[in-house]
């Protein structure tokens, strides 16, 4: 589908305008993939204002480029963006941006000794490509759900397939061996497989602790199809909840709800910080949730918009996004509540379509 | 183990005593891991030319940081860089090494902003933290030792497992669970396993073509182990190989070998490059060994140091490298040969210790 990275260039473009700058210099390499199709671990691109685009990789990837980046000028070589400056014919004045939140230090002295005197003017791209991946096309959020679907039917699979006796690493190996079968391209991040006291952690590292009646039993975790990543939390009690249990899980998923309810298109994006926070302040929880409250997801992990205080935009639909208020209790246990879900103009499309009421497994 | 990581503080404030460093501002998180212990996913280090260190992480890891860094002063914040400085007393015409071959251009012009007119001068650290991780010490090469372990095991069961009718995909999942059933703490990198036809791509995705007799198999995989990664590449051929099989094997392995010879504490690095390519040039092969062919390993997959023709040190002992000739006919297939080993003063060690005669499977 070149069409769509032609019409995802279209936009820097436009930006470029907008900017006057005449062409952008894109090396991070999940936006030369979002830009150009490419998938290989080394590469670069140069999109134009006039909206002329090409691309550079090493002699390893000339064949998986020329059948990737379609309509788009490509060299072979070692030298990323020397190649493509010798190639753009920008002339004294222009302006060129760069990847300034991505590019190291070196690389852009680098770049300085490159562009040398030909009076090519360096300035930030100030994370374009990123502003224009908040708002997804149909093939991603199409890639989105898959991997939230992959994810969900996994989660099945382990809830409904017994867990007492199982140690954390049992299940998170099991849980990833499940995504795969459903179809996942890899496990899209540290599966988190959390039981008993370890639930107080909020990011704990599976061990060899046996899941025993009475648990809490946190699992964080995703499948990736096609670049794009699912995120998705449940907590479950093994056996029959215990007060404490029933009270914290309450309070999460009411704050859980609160959350998304705040995320509508137009509103304030710190409205989804402020609205769960208040749930469980209210709960007199809140100072048991130490972590962020959802980010926007897509061919990274956590990527823009992140929901905090301080954010300063407004939600866009079609935006991709994680609602996953916790409770960790130190010395008892922890709950989080987790989905992703697309921001629409009226409520939200949860992608991790699976109950939240509280599961006695 | 935190006299480890003293012990490697140490050498680091020897360094920067000899560059008339004040301080090291380490950023590079897998930096930050060897010098101080800390797993986490942000955290920053500051390393003092007279020994003294602190740290910093935000609130998540607070705890896993009290667990992992003993002896250095810890701090919590989200604002690394400038928690560090304003406790690191540095005063006017102290000079500050910085991480600028990781560190971003933003990044950076933040660190200059808080600096400020503090008189404290910014310098670059030169790589000096990846210097010293070039000669691993004994943890180090233990934990190198169980994830080749652990790979070989895995192999092993892989190919005594039946291999004809499988999916590439079905390989590489089974391979991965094999490896994680040995003991691994994650699988190192994208696990390569390319049959037939797909065997002339070095890195070749796995898919869904069913591996058949008279294939070539090539699998180019690894564990992590203790944060530390294996790098092993084995082809074998399914049912009978034919003799242009044995014959590029015959040149792969023999110019794996004369690599392997040259990988001897105190010879040029360069040295390892030249021999094995003069070996596929004799055989008439050279164009077609299209890849790098060997680099360091170790807490990365692929760090300093990279066997190139153009590379100007010497080899040192107790440096884990890996040597990877191969040829790749277009159209019909591809060997590569590849062991993870420790250099010595005399003969390598070879860690990935698995069979390199043509295995007919």
């Amino acid at each position: 589908m070149p069409e769509r990275q032609f019409a995802r260039r279209s936009r820097l473009a436009e930006v470029l305008t907008d900017r006057e700058l005449d062409a952008a210099l894109v090396t991070d390499l999940i936006n030369v993939r979002y830009l150009s199709g490419f998938t290989g671990s080394n590469g670069a691109l140069l999109v134009h204002a006039d909206r002329r685009a090409s691309f550079v990789s090493d002699g390893r990837y000339t064949d998986q480029a020329a059948a990737e980046c379609l309509h788009i000028d490509r060299h072979t070589s070692r030298e990323l963006a020397a190649t493509l400056l010798a190639h753009a014919e920008l002339t004294t004045g222009a302006r060129l941006g760069v990847e300034t939140h991505a590019m190291s230090v070196d690389a852009y002295d680098a770049l300085t000794g490159t562009v040398g005197d030909s009076g090519v003017e360096l300035t930030s791209l100030d994370r374009a490509v990123e502003g224009l991946r908040v708002v997804k096309d149909d093939a991603e959020l199409d890639a989105l759900r898959t991997a939230c679907e992959i994810s969900t039917a996994a989660l099945r699979d382990i809830h409904n397939g017994g867990l007492v006796g199982r140690t954390e690493t049992e299940i998170a190996r099991d849980l990833e061996w499940r995504m795969y079968a459903h179809g996942a391209e890899a496990v899209g991040f540290d599966t988190i497989v959390a039981s008993g006291p370890n639930s107080e952690i909020p990011h704990h590292s599976p061990t060899g602790r046996v899941v025993e009646r009475g648990d809490l039993l946190k699992i964080d975790f995703g499948a990736r199809y096609a670049g794009y990543h699912a995120d998705c939390t449940r907590t479950v009690v093994i056996g029959s909840a215990a007060d404490w249990q029933r009270e914290i899980y309450a309070a999460v998923r009411e704050a859980q709800q609160a959350g998304l309810g705040a995320l509508v298109a137009g509103n304030p994006i710190a409205d989804a910080d402020r609205l769960p926070r208040k749930v469980l302040d209210d709960a007199g929880y809140l100072e048991a949730f130490t972590t962020g409250i959802g980010h926007g997801v897509g061919l990274v992990i956590h990527e823009d918009p992140f929901i905090r205080s301080a954010a300063t935009g407004t939600l866009l639909a079609r935006t991709p996004i994680t609602m996953e208020p916790g409770i960790y209790l130190s010395g008892r246990g922890g709950v989080r509540i987790e989905d992703t879900l697309i921001v629409e103009d009226g409520a939200p499309t949860i992608l991790t379509d699976y109950s939240k009421d509280l599961l006695e497994i």
